[in-house]
């Protein structure tokens, strides 16, 4: 079963692919779907070189102490020394585990990709990316995945499918990012309509099929747990998606492509670390609350602070990341419908918000510095004649359309 | 194994929403694919809230007994009560199966889109599949899928995988919709040619593969029943895209993408109802009829009577429907190549073709009523200004290219 | 598994479809979709009247004996008989296994369209396929699959998942069609951009995730071997986009989205006969050197001979082939981190070759002859004025976009 969910899922790197290319400017379609693709490559070869070492090694980790290796793995992994086809990990085949894993180092640096989309240097991006998954992305998956002695692991922080490790980690880096490469030339006075909606809503139909791979997957096993983590995934990305295009229509009068998608998308970032935890109801709620939060954050809160977050990524990855993460606290219980081992809902919320800060602070920190890094060293920003001609042909020499 | 199917299955809500979307006019492109999600998602709300209860909740059913309950389940089952991580159902996670049959309860309806494309109010739309779901889809799903003491499940219909409960209901109700709506302003005088041909053949594939979840998904195991489901869903779908794109050959000179396309999703339709009893060689058959007969369906007849089922729902779906469900009665029996366990290949052909009369009878009176419902309450169709202006711009606020 | 992935490799050909049809100019998009489309139908009934039976039929056949059977099945299975929703093959449902060897049987083909795209007539494409189908994939797959007696079996050749019977054969047939049916008109002193490489871009993401279908699926069991498959399928791919980016970067001063694209096809073409025993570091070199050899073919070679290979089937799909036929003969060993049972590796590098060699003279002879006398019967190219005009009007009276 695992192998055929680690097959689903990857159809969440087209499908992001999709939805970022529909919501920029047609002279940049290529360059974002180009970003994701060449990070599944570059995140793919860095993952067997020393990524799942960093993650899964368990070398010099105890539990209940905090050490060095709290915060990260080993090299007794690296280059997948030890992985055959006859090794095992959580009882599947360890090749599969490792594929598996795989694919969240991915998804997480290429939904970056669209708080800086239409701007930043495709050298700088693929350096950006190489250090950021090996300083932000593989400490924080190491301490909520790791292990017994993993510093989040231990405290019992409950990340199901990659809350805190995938989306909050990179809506934060999305907001750093939009922030350190300042907006794009002519925002937020020149229009920038999506140029092409349909791709946008068939990326997030992708998403929401891939998804299932990340959600069900992660109880590793063909069991009633994948069973609910699908049926509670599907219920709340539903919800949110309707609770968009609720209060978009309410407030705005019409309701809209961009919006019914993103809300799919808010609800499936928010049901994630819930996934194997919560029941129907709890999803339900959990999906409505990302729906409407998610809704004011992408348009409320981008206005009033003027950040060009380009395609959200903050607004629908961290937000709607913290509201799962946090909400998982309580909709874990029994008490609320949930089938985790909760029962302490006010301690496990305690957890649960010391996880978000820990990842929020870290990741933010460590994002600016790489920028900044990368930025003294090579530069970040794309010449302003380049945006302006748009980056697929000035630094792919190619055009998205010849129609 | 079920898990993967349902999560394959779930290629088909792009795949149709890509399908439709390149045969309407540009300016309707992000109408239809709104519709398709917008429907996702309410109805996985409402299969959530008391969908699954009123089709799988079996209070009061006694087999061969014709009762209320034999017409529609009871609430016993609302808000999934009853289901968790553990409970069962025909032996796989009851959440499995939640999901799996969520996945029939959305596809029938957003198949209606195509009948009434181009035209019909966004409010209308969600007000009218959410009471068509409520007493046209349960009550058939019900009566079919039920168990002991369903009307249609005791007569012993054979229905695999919703040729029924499906495609003749969504196609009756296409037809009906087509004709209470009217005409688009313009049909037939005016050419209305499918702006994007591509995304229709790319969506014909994904359905393709997608309904390999609902006919091999149908066995609800992992065993040779899955397997033959799949192999006769492929030999079907190609003998009926075969068949379609030679007629045309023939008559109109030139094979067409969009024949090719429209014969595949026949075959597909024709070999629901048979996936589970038939044998290559009546796949083979029961594809090629309906490869045919649906091309005269959406050609010939279409253009006789005049009414404007935009998408050919009716041509495809019902008369699709139709042929498997009624040859489904013979390509069961093991004389004729099936896998089934019919003997009295005559009673059985009785048997269907009465199933087929109570669809077909209850869902065009059940459409027409609720269709003259929302029209005196809220009105169905858009204002001519706004099918003029296409319903992207007037209804959702956007453009489905900028390119 | 099985049927999972059987299910997911179905995501090949709308895969294949879509990477095609970005590449061509827009006044064809509709005709190499159709193309593609038409070979899954056509080959679908050709494998189920005879294919299967010629390819795994094995009577007559004796281990270490050359005789007729030794290059081809009878028609023992013709009609599939004896397929049943019982019978078994390699211990799983047979109705699968005729499914999952279908699709390969339906990617070759389908493969080839892209050397003569935009040029050859609709009828004879399907008068050519159905006779390559029968008198060259069925025999290379029955020599290398076909069990004890099959020619390059007793050889022992190591194809694990169709880099000789798919990718050599294939490819070499493309540039013989190429060669055989001349240049496109205009070619190479018009430009002949690329209409949409989006497409392109989505369709080979799709490739790549259905070939984990054919790679893992070889496997014919969920176990460790279809994981490591999996694992070095995505290894591999991985570091051949790189490698053919980058090289391109270096030598033509920017990276594109169609040499990443192209880049990620090789890889999946060149691991596809090791990826059932090479291992992860095999996997990277494989993958590496495919990608940049592969760009030398697809740019130096193919300008430097001047044939019209247009959507380089030769260059990636052959000259891809070629490399893991070969090295699958080193990294299959332990020695070199395989998991194979290879220990002479000079002894299986020679099997190797021979095995490429008899794939490759067998192919080009038999696929000149075929289109030697389709030409004579019927003829190859379309009329000047209608490959002028576009395929798509032309041939299949539409036209891709109305936008």
């Amino acid at each position: 079963m695992i192998v055929a969910t680690a097959l689903v899922l990857l159809m969440t790197i087209p499908g992001l692919a999709l939805f970022y290319a529909g919501m920029v400017r047609s002279k940049n379609v290529l360059s974002v779907m180009m970003q994701c693709f060449a990070i599944t490559g570059l995140v793919t070869v860095l993952w067997v070189i020393y990524g799942y070492s960093l993650v899964f090694d368990t070398t010099g980790m105890e539990k209940g102490v905090v050490n060095f290796h709290s915060f990260i793995g080993g090299f007794g992994k690296a280059m997948l020394a030890g992985v055959t086809a006859d090794s095992l990990s959580y009882s599947i085949p360890e090749s599969v585990f490792v594929t598996f894993q795989m694919t969240f180092a991915i998804i997480a640096p290429a939904l970056i990709v669209g708080a800086f989309a239409e701007r930043m240097k495709f050298s700088a991006l693929l350096v950006f990316i190489a250090l950021w998954f090996t300083f932000s992305y593989a400490p924080i998956a190491h301490m909520v995945w790791g292990g017994d002695g993993g510093l989040m692991w231990d405290w019992g922080v409950l990340d199901f499918a990659g809350g805190t490790v995938v989306h909050i980690n990179a809506g934060v880096a999305g907001l750093v990012a939009a922030l350190v490469l300042g907006k794009r030339n002519g925002y937020p006075t020149t229009a920038m309509p999506p140029h092409n909606l349909g791709y946008t809503l068939i990326g997030a139909s992708l998403l929401w099929v891939g998804w299932f791979g990340f959600n069900a997957g992660s109880a590793v096993a063909a069991n009633g747990t994948a069973g609910m983590a699908m049926l509670v995934t599907q219920i709340a990305t539903a919800a949110a998606a309707l609770g968009w295009m609720s209060v978009e229509w309410l407030l705005h009068r019409k309701p809209s492509v961009l919006g019914i998608a993103s809300g799919a998308v808010a609800g499936l970032v928010a049901i994630t670390p819930a996934s194997g935890t919560a029941g129907p109801i709890g999803a339900l709620v959990i999906g409505l609350i990302a729906g409407v939060l998610c809704f004011f954050t992408a348009t409320t809160v981008k206005r009033k602070f003027g950040y060009d977050d380009s395609l959200d990524v903050f607004g629908v990855h961290a937000v709607g990341g913290i509201i799962g993460a946090i909400l998982t606290g309580a909709f874990a219980a029994p008490a609320f419908g949930g089938f985790g081992t909760v029962t302490d809902i006010g301690a496990q919320l305690w957890i649960q918000c010391k996880g978000v800060a820990v990842t929020l602070i870290y990741t933010a920190t460590m994002t600016w510095l790489i920028l900044k890094f990368v930025g003294l060293v090579i530069g970040l920003r794309a010449d302003a004649d380049d945006e302006a001609q748009g980056l697929d042909l000035a630094l792919h020499n190619e055009r998205g359309y010849h129609l």
